[in-house]
């Protein structure tokens, strides 16, 4: 694969709702709200928007709608070709991928990539049961949830690497920081490590400070073949990958590392032709706080082991590089699973275009996101480079 | 769009399995069976994939299961890129279409593109409900079934053009004839019009013998940018397209016709610079009667409101021209949601490659797909060519 496809992939706008648990509003509402934003700016008419493609895991389990790009075409008043795709939290980051593959197949001019999620409608253990539909039969028998696979993994992390509860936390603070910077994000507050290592034990050791919290939102990328009025802010897209690996933890070597992210990054990396220390800025997956630990690992931006202490000597904080999570990530931000993947995209193309606001890294020029479906069935890599 | 796409889409391969009310056998092991089949035919290995696409529709709602990408990645042994793509009963369809453009982005050299529905698992009221997240709220609200929403179009299209419940039976007694020579179909024997026509009424004026079934099944087809080992024998995919539509009958015009098939064969015909009366054998998605016989209407193969006279004149069966679902179509081969659009492509192929068997139109040179989501809220028309 990589270097074959012809055409460049623009991103000309980009837009996230309000995250949190927004009971007034429906998926359609939370769609065309950032969908009508990032058209705005991006220059374009919803009548250039030549398909759609939606990144979104529950809609069927939970919502019982299960015919969501129409849905969401109908919504916005357009009749052209529309389709979900779905991989788990990975949702988004497919449908990214989607999108990226569409404009580079010379099929589609410009494309729309909407992420959405509606979550806080349902009893939690209706969310946490769904939610396992990522995971394997075997896990889902043994009547695990998602915070006890992440807790299995972080035990083996501290065990083999040392790692402590108390670095962990640091993840949770220094997203928390990062949130109260973003007023989009659903906890845009600062919290200390005392709050998060005195928090309630949800699996341990994963204490509630650890975990993302269940989320509504929904995040939109125009894509382009061309770069459109801004052409000196441009931003591209210059790679897309993605791997799988096994559903179940049980199937694997290592618990340390997820494979899959390894193998994405690895093709990304080849794909864009940098290399991880070129990179500024990331939104990397930190559903639980280990999941930024390994993240950083996989990545290649710190040895296997090395992260931990990166990350507490705030490497990865406003002012270190790379900037890891500038939007509070899916801890403090919060975790539309169908959105997160978009999500991620938005906050890296503005960090790259210098419209971050306050948590603006500053000379960002080349950003990476990452994105995992489950416990690491499915990772999504893109690299963003500014002009 | 159209002709900008640099690399011509092959079928090196393509399978279904039986279909049918399959209790014994799971997703798995149903997507395994047609994939290695379609492997085998392909001269490809799995080493060969480079990405798979899963058209599927109710693995959430009904199964519990929302990672299916990787789901059949690991089932298969593979941890190549992978996704569900999601788009009511066209689930399969839109698969198809972005494998296509998997293909001719370049991105990928050889992929996989694998449709499944289990349905018969579940109580019959639990899939009727399943299958309205395809509809409109209002629908869902107003207690509404995809039966009913068919027999109002039935109505409108009898009232306008004169179209009798006799002309409808006749669609079912020709696709039961084309399933008797079809050992993969789930009703593989004839019916009489008689029998039709005093089956129960479902929703009138559809009766029982006018419904597709409830179905498990599968189906699976390798598209690469190569012609492969059996280049003589090549297949192309000369055109992939997709249009959308209202979710909801209430929102529209006229129920005569589908916009959205209407749309999307326009698009198609243009992209293959072909014309309605080129093609030689189609496939149709008559969920009922009826549907097939818009669907003549919509693909511009009989003038509008004259297609049930050609229909009973037997144009479209085996021996006329264009013939119509020699598979069986969904009304006596079976639907199984997600596998439909997959099942029509590789019964199309095998048309246009002569090992049709039985079923085998003379010379066909040029086929067409045409699936269906929901009532016509997606639409997705292929366009195969044998050389």
């Amino acid at each position: 694969m990589a270097e074959k496809f012809k055409n460049k992939v623009f991103i000309l706008g980009a837009s996230t709702t309000k995250f949190g648990e927004l009971w007034s509003r429906s998926p359609r509402d939370l769609a065309k709200e950032c969908v009508f934003q990032a058209l705005e700016e991006s220059g374009l008419e919803l009548s250039d928007v030549e398909a759609i493609y939606v990144g979104n895991m529950l809609s069927g389990s939970l919502g019982g709608q299960d015919h969501l790009g129409a849905f969401f075409a109908e919504e916005l008043g357009i009749s052209v070709p529309a389709m979900k795709i779905e991989g788990a939290c990975a949702s988004g980051g497919l449908a990214m991928h989607a999108g990226f593959t569409a404009i580079t197949s010379g099929l589609y001019k410009n494309v729309l990539v909407v992420g959405v999620e509606k979550m806080t409608d349902y009893k939690p253990e209706e969310v946490a049961k769904a939610l396992m539909g990522a995971g394997a039969d075997s896990e889902r028998e043994a009547g695990a949830t998602f915070p006890s696979l992440y807790a299995m993994i972080a035990r083996s992390h501290m065990e083999k690497y040392g790692t402590t509860e108390k670095d962990m936390a640091e993840v949770a603070v220094k997203n928390h920081y990062h949130a109260s910077l973003n007023s989009h994000a659903q906890f845009p507050h600062p919290i200390t490590l005392e709050q998060v290592l005195k928090s309630s034990t949800v699996s341990s050791p994963l204490k509630l400070l650890d975990c993302s919290p269940i989320t509504d939102g929904a995040a939109a990328v125009v894509l382009s073949q061309e770069s459109g009025v801004r052409s000196q802010e441009s931003v591209n897209i210059i790679a897309s990958a993605v791997a799988t690996d096994t559903l179940g933890l049980a199937e694997r070597k290592d618990l340390t590392t997820l494979k899959s992210a390894v193998d994405a990054a690895k093709k990304a990396y080849q794909m864009a032709k940098v290399a991880a220390q070129d990179i500024d800025v990331a939104e990397v997956h930190d559903c639980f706080t280990i999941a930024e630990i390994i993240a950083m690992e996989d990545l290649g931006f710190f040895p296997k082991g090395k992260a931990a202490s990166a990350i507490r000597e705030g490497k990865t904080r406003l002012g270190g590089r790379p900037v890891v999570n500038t939007s509070g990530g899916l801890k403090a931000c919060g975790h539309p699973v169908g959105a997160t993947g978009v999500k991620q995209i938005v906050e890296i193309y503005r960090q790259l275009r210098g419209i971050a606001g306050k948590k603006q890294v500053k000379g960002a020029k080349l950003g990476l996101t990452h994105n995992v479906g489950g416990s690491g069935a499915t990772a999504v890599i893109h690299i963003l480079k500014s002009l």
